[in-house]
């Protein structure tokens, strides 16, 4: 029988290759990092993290998710997810292997979607390291889950599009070169979804003002507020055909939340690691805290559920892989996976007591990153929302919802 | 890379067959059967049972986890997976296809650990349905989880064994032609877990009395309790060595374990199932109850669920399958499997309203069987402290928890 | 500050009395009735039964809730609380003091809306005790929450009403010498809760026709289906006017929910002792149970559970005596108590492992019948909907869900 | 009977005059207090708080908690309750009438247990707003829910304690002129309880370091890690009695853990506010979210939650008031309020969507604020501990866990 849950023995080798980078490149890197004034000494910090990737590319550890012919590992989904969850253990892996969010994703949808000139301007230089982007769609006004709300507008005007609106929580914009950015073209489209256009906007340009960044419970980390102001930009950046941008957005989605999953994995290892190493230190109560069945319980609990994490990410991305829908099992490891690492940190800083508070373990930053996840990239209430639909649907369909359960043999 | 979670098409094949095996024939049978009362139509109830059996053999769908020289299908833990999750569609199928409790797991354990002899007056039986049989462990005095308080005891006198005991929940003994029964022979054992020796008992014996047949929640299906009083079996009738009475159980009891969770996903699919369609068909407060946010979340919690459950089922029998160690996997999948079975079950309930508590549909009964499932091989709290010491020891034999999630790629 | 949660001295006395009526002649009687066969001992059974209220009566403790010149203690729905608390810890307890439902609450509805006449013909040989009743209003094909869908109609013709329809899960009618019936009497109502008339009905009369008691999760324990045609009742019968059948349900289901949570709070009280006694008797994994913190958290959680659904009873029937609108408060006690009272037995079952799976406990019985708790009188999802309705209301009208939270000093 | 939830009209007039002095003092300070920057504009931000401190007394809202004779308002704990959850709406509210943390809880602990000279030397300026103090118990090295575990220790050296240790997480340390500090003096006790003293110690001292605030989730807010080296205090700087160090923590804290709870009250009451509000602003997939079933299920279980707080706060704080025990309330409290807390701010938060995980609402900080309150004055583990002691000790006291449950009249 074909079930089979192991790597060949030379994609294993390939994990261990990361890890090693990781440990032994990554983490020291972190160390510094953490140890500089970012404004004092930006220079220092600017000349470590290009380092970084220079090293990775020596190392052949550069983007795992592109073709070769971009100068990628061309892995597959699988083999991304091993990768990402190796990265994911120190916090600039993915930036050194040029594996995260968001220019991960917008290389997937400028390689699917750009033409051959767009490529070359604006794909290029992502692959090569010398570009970063983002990607501009959530407005503070309305449901970011609901694309049919977008306020956004654009006209046409010869040949150029103009465009105005306001938008948030855009990550990397500060650092972006250039975005992709959604906005509405048709007022009377066929399907309510298909009433929004793909555009790509380099940055600086005028009419695109960076208001702030947004301060958030994780600090002020990159996700900026935009406003739009008759940006004029040419037909030839429009990214995909009118009204494409919906689906065009779904279609980055996907495997973009999957990315995310597959980090989240490993920040949930790291803190369930955490859990068990402060349980076999601490003493309370007559008993090592390890030794307690309800602290026991919060242990077998946290690795139950990130097993599960696991095996879900696996699943879905190995649907990917085989070109087959993919979409209930993206939204159920998403909604799954997010809140699972708030779980597990939860436990673990509750297992740490006052300690867990503090920063001086990264668990307190983990936590108020981890509340983010369940918002990220469609909140859990969206996703909710989409597998039940899909269950119906199936079951409308088949008589049975046994194809929204993964569609397993079993 | 080799991660694939499809099967061959002739295995896929299979499954069709078995599927329609259970819609065409086993179906059919259950609804005579449950027409019938079993007191006064007795015979037509054996009848019925009889005939099931001989229609599964003719088909080709006998024993799907015994080898073929014992007349099984020989399929391994993945394929029984997929059998048993189709068969357990309906009430009798694991009974038509002779791969029920308790005589799927004593099948194997006999199997294992049998003489040729033991094997022929047993196990062979067994395998042309002519026999039943029953595992008797279990005592009410003592927590069954915790194997160094058996109290049941055996003596030598000259070449045989002279026990005396009380066990209860023996499932199947007022059926069985035999008992494989647990007692306490080693006083003072090199370690605790090796005081007990296994016993193969025909029934009726003197000595082995059946006090009565349990009243349960679920009504009074075939859990005895039995009274052991000097009870004489030769020493011939000793199933494995001495003290290796905890092994040869635990032993058995992991992929038994697991057959349960490939009925209980059966169940909770029929549960997710009938949730689904009463939504769409029942209307309150202004739409039908498909077309809520909170009716919509209880139908994507139970798909997510029992993905999840599918999920961990197939992985833990890829790896009794892979003769890798699968303990960790088993306890995890039995853990979430039986919750899962009773929080579907539940939710399938509420949104049935009365109509899902009277026995007007099979909820109810499922319900009340469900609540057993959180019991049955090790209750919840004995799997999470095994998954809890195991989760623990990987950290301390590795500095990381990988290998107790699963040990996976990612 | 006028904060009081004692009661006057002479009111604790009353609950010490019922208590030891409780021990010394109600738990006999239960035992007594428990040994009996119910089909070929009636006479004895009946007996007994009568003999409680005798019992009851002579030792003044009759009808807690009703006027002393209806024959009842008056004691308001605080003094009920206590009573009813103190009585179902026997199973008999409520019979016997003549404040079981349905009984009760339709005492409190006739009390309230019946003529003088009515009162005479129905509420006084209920309150004797010389006969009982049952409120007819669930129907099949529509759900129970949303008044304006019931189907069960009546016209008029001369001075008569012609009645036909369909009910289930009608509680008692099996031993009921009349029914509180709602039927839709109105086609075109003012509002849509304005469409349904009481009738008080005879049983038996012509066109009222027990179809079956059915059978539930918890046996067959008197909740029948009704089917109803032709059905002629006097205009006198009529109780309330026209179009008041959605408020006297209403006015009926708080008080009645109430006295539900009452009963509930004994029931966990019992099942919480049950789980302390256990704890403390079971050996397993080197302690006692209740030395495992784990098991701990189970009694630690029932406790603060079991507490606060006191609280809220405590309160709610605080309210109901002040004359307050108190359906808030009645809301979120039903909703909660009977969440509790299915969580507090589920642990103590886990807590007894097998023994508390077989009838030799009562707790088996117990979560079966407390199943049905969370459909009782609206179910979790309609009382959920009202809640959050009533909270959103009140932020409307002050600005603050302050008066939603129980509009307490706090 | 005397059971009431009612407060007498003048005090209800007091809530009232409270509400109108934050609403109208309180708030529009704490406005500017946020438009500050702390360290170029601290002149300003010290004259704001003094004067608002100004402000309070002259409106006779000071010091809710303490006798008239020392210039409180005398109010007892429901009152006190009152006042906390109407100061606690606004940042400043509690600080503006000298009832916030830890000075409170050090107020209550001088009262009771300080000599007039202590008393007029420490609590006097306390009273007056002149002074702040903190409370120095919990180490970093050993769990602080477990007393017999402190290892700062004292010695006696003529008329002097010489006292050497390591404190971390003292609140208030960095603004505080003296602290109440923990210390071993008893090498043999009677009971592993009675080997801790308390004293007071003037800050600054010689041997009394700080060596940081440390930096938390909820960024560097006054929780200080002290370093105690040769530290002398003289004999008369000894709070209650040699050994008596554990018995003062506990009477202290109970209050002060209620003292929390009713803050945490009015924060609470704040989110849910937030959620209504923002639901009836929101519009996504066809509806408002507060006409969303799952929304409505999030506002309602928010409501019910908060409800049952409310009534827990105000039971414990009657039965504090009335000299009974009310140890099992106040630990009850304290664990579901914490928790309660965290899941409401959790779920306005997710009700916001990205805007509450910016800091442009308080949510933000709020939810980072609430994670502190699990561990806060023990951990939730350590109170399910004793309340589950406390449920068995009732158990075997009296054959009911009923005295455990509030040791209400139901």
């Amino acid at each position: 029988m074909a079930i089979d849950f192991t790597l060949d023995p030379d994609v294993e080798e390939l994990r261990l290759r990361v890890r090693a980078f990781v440990d032994e490149v990554v983490r020291p890197a972190d160390a510094r990092i953490g140890d500089l004034d970012r404004v004092d000494e930006r220079d220092e910090y600017v000349k470590i993290l290009i380092d970084l990737r220079v090293q990775a590319q020596e190392a052949g550890l550069w983007m795992p998710h592109m073709p070769k012919e971009w100068g990628g590992m061309e892995l597959g989904h699988v083999g991304l997810a091993m990768v990402q969850a190796e990265a994911a253990k120190a916090q600039w892996g993915p930036w050194a292997l040029n594996c995260m969010a968001p220019d991960e994703g917008n290389m997937h949808t400028l390689l699917h979607w750009a033409t051959d000139e767009q490529k070359e301007r604006y794909l290029r230089p992502l692959c090569e390291g010398k570009a970063m982007s983002c990607f501009a769609m959530t407005e503070p006004e309305v449901a970011g889950s609901d694309p049919t709300l977008i306020r956004t507008h654009a006209y046409q005007d010869g040949d150029e599009w103009v465009i105005s609106g306001h938008k948030w929580f855009i990550s990397n914009a500060h650092r972006a070169s250039f975005a992709i950015l959604i906005a509405r073209t048709e007022d009377d489209p066929d399907i309510p979804q298909a009433a929004n256009t793909a555009f790509l906007v380099d940055i600086p340009s005028d009419g695109w003002t960076e208001v702030r960044q947004i301060e958030t419970m994780h600090g002020s980390t990159g996700h900026s507020e935009i406003r739009i102001e008759d940006l004029r930009v040419h037909q030839d950046q429009m990214l995909g055909g009118r009204g494409q941008g919906h689906l065009l957005g779904q279609a980055r989605l996907g495997p973009a939340r999957l990315a995310h999953c597959m980090r989240w994995v490993a920040q949930a290892e790291t803190a369930l690691d955490m859990m068990v190493e402060r349980s076999l230190d601490r003493y309370a109560h007559g008993s090592l805290l390890a030794e307690k069945q309800g602290i026991q319980w919060m242990i077998a609990d946290s690795a139950m559920e990130l097993y599960q994490a696991k095996l879900m990410v696996l699943h879905a991305a190995s649907k990917i892989d085989a070109g087959v829908d993919f979409k209930s099992e993206v939204s159920m490891a998403k909604h799954f996976v997010a809140g699972m690492l708030g779980r597990v940190i939860d436990r673990s800083i509750q297992v740490h007591g006052a300690l867990g508070y503090s920063t001086d373990t990264p668990l307190a930053h983990m936590y108020q990153h981890a509340r983010w996840a369940r918002f990220a990239d469609g909140a859990d209430e969206v996703h909710q929302m989409r597998i039940a639909q899909r269950t119906i649907a199936a079951w409308k369909d088949h008589g049975s919802t046994r194809t929204a359960t993964g569609d397993l043999p079993l």
